[in-house]
């Protein structure tokens, strides 16, 4: 299956601006990417990256097309058109806890639209089948893609997982990292200092050492 | 299976003060306790609530039992501790995404010890089939848990749900009850007057009309 993984490779995880400097997130935002890839990879989808500006880094086993509109016309020119078109996956670059065994369970969910929810009613990973549907990826976007569906007479699907649930944008996002993250996201976040903190009763993150955050 | 689902009696969501009366948290606490006893049962578990104090209300297919002990040795006094001893899972009771479909899906993940991990490291539900494991739900439960579990060469799995790891302890989890909920926990949020409200992009749950907070 062609797995398309946006990503914002101009401005990644603004969100994290208050515990990574611009060259962290960077590089954090790129760890995920990686992860992401290879675990679609793994699950047997074609990943194609569908990047707002060229890459300045190799990605291997992935197709890199560069479209700078916004999200959401970039995914719909690229969705099946007619019946009988291959089916296409949109999977998020910042589900860094996604392994290969939660993506295979995607691809393999039946629908003519499947979707993993994310927390907010967001849409973390879809897969669409049907030649109708068309995404609307601002807020609230697993409500829309419900409603576009339920109006096409598009049969829905949605895939209960947390890993799939849990996209990274916010700091407290990164102590799911640390806990369920398997490969090179947590690598990234252990080097940068962070390491996980319970001290009080809550498991958090505290960056240690003399990593520097400017 | 028993099941067990632990039930602050007293003081029910104390996270959730900004939003609601005490009243009304009482209220909501009870509307999420049934809907996880009812998909408890309807799972083809035993639901047995685990009280800190005597239940002033009906509460239909389950045993009640009060414990005013800490959650941790309360549960503790109820798990298998013999080999061949029943199994007993543990399923908290703020849960309220919690469907039958996935309930039965943690009931019968095979392993010494199954664990739905909540977000920030928690253990939101919990199947013991081993007499040696004990619990330890102080912050962090699900490394802890982890912990143990390998301590005592128990075969540990780790259940992926998006529907289990969502406990509802703060303001905006409510956003998931409206969105995924299924029973009497979405219905008395909307009973209270709360929406989903998408206005700034981002969908968060607003309070309409003149329901009362005080």
């Amino acid at each position: 299956m062609r797995v398309l993984v946006p990503f914002a490779a101009d401005e990644p995880k603004t969100r994290l601006e208050g515990v990574l400097s611009p060259a962290e997130r960077t590089a954090f935002a790129r760890a995920m990417l990686c992860d992401v890839v290879a675990a679609t990879d793994a699950a047997g989808g074609e990943p194609t990256v569908l990047s707002t500006a060229p890459l300045e880094f190799e990605l291997p086993r992935a197709t890199v097309v560069v479209d700078d509109r916004p999200l959401t016309p970039a995914v719909d020119a690229r969705l099946p058109t007619a019946p009988g078109d291959e089916p296409v996956a949109v999977v998020m670059a910042d589900l860094a806890l996604a392994t290969p065994d939660v993506l295979a369970e995607l691809f393999d969910t039946a629908g003519d639209v499947a979707i993993a929810p994310g927390r907010g009613a967001g849409t973390n990973a879809l897969v669409v089948r049907h030649s109708e549907f068309r995404v609307d990826y601002h807020g609230g976007s697993f409500l829309d893609h419900r409603e576009i569906a339920a109006e096409i007479g598009a049969e829905l699907a949605v895939v209960d997982s947390f890993r799939l649930a849990t996209d990274i944008d916010e700091p407290a996002d990164l102590v799911e990292v640390l806990v369920h993250g398997t490969d090179r996201a947590p690598a990234t976040l252990r080097e940068l200092g962070f390491e996980l903190d319970a001290d009080d009763g809550r498991v958090g993150v505290a960056r240690v050492g003399n990593a520097s955050s400017g």
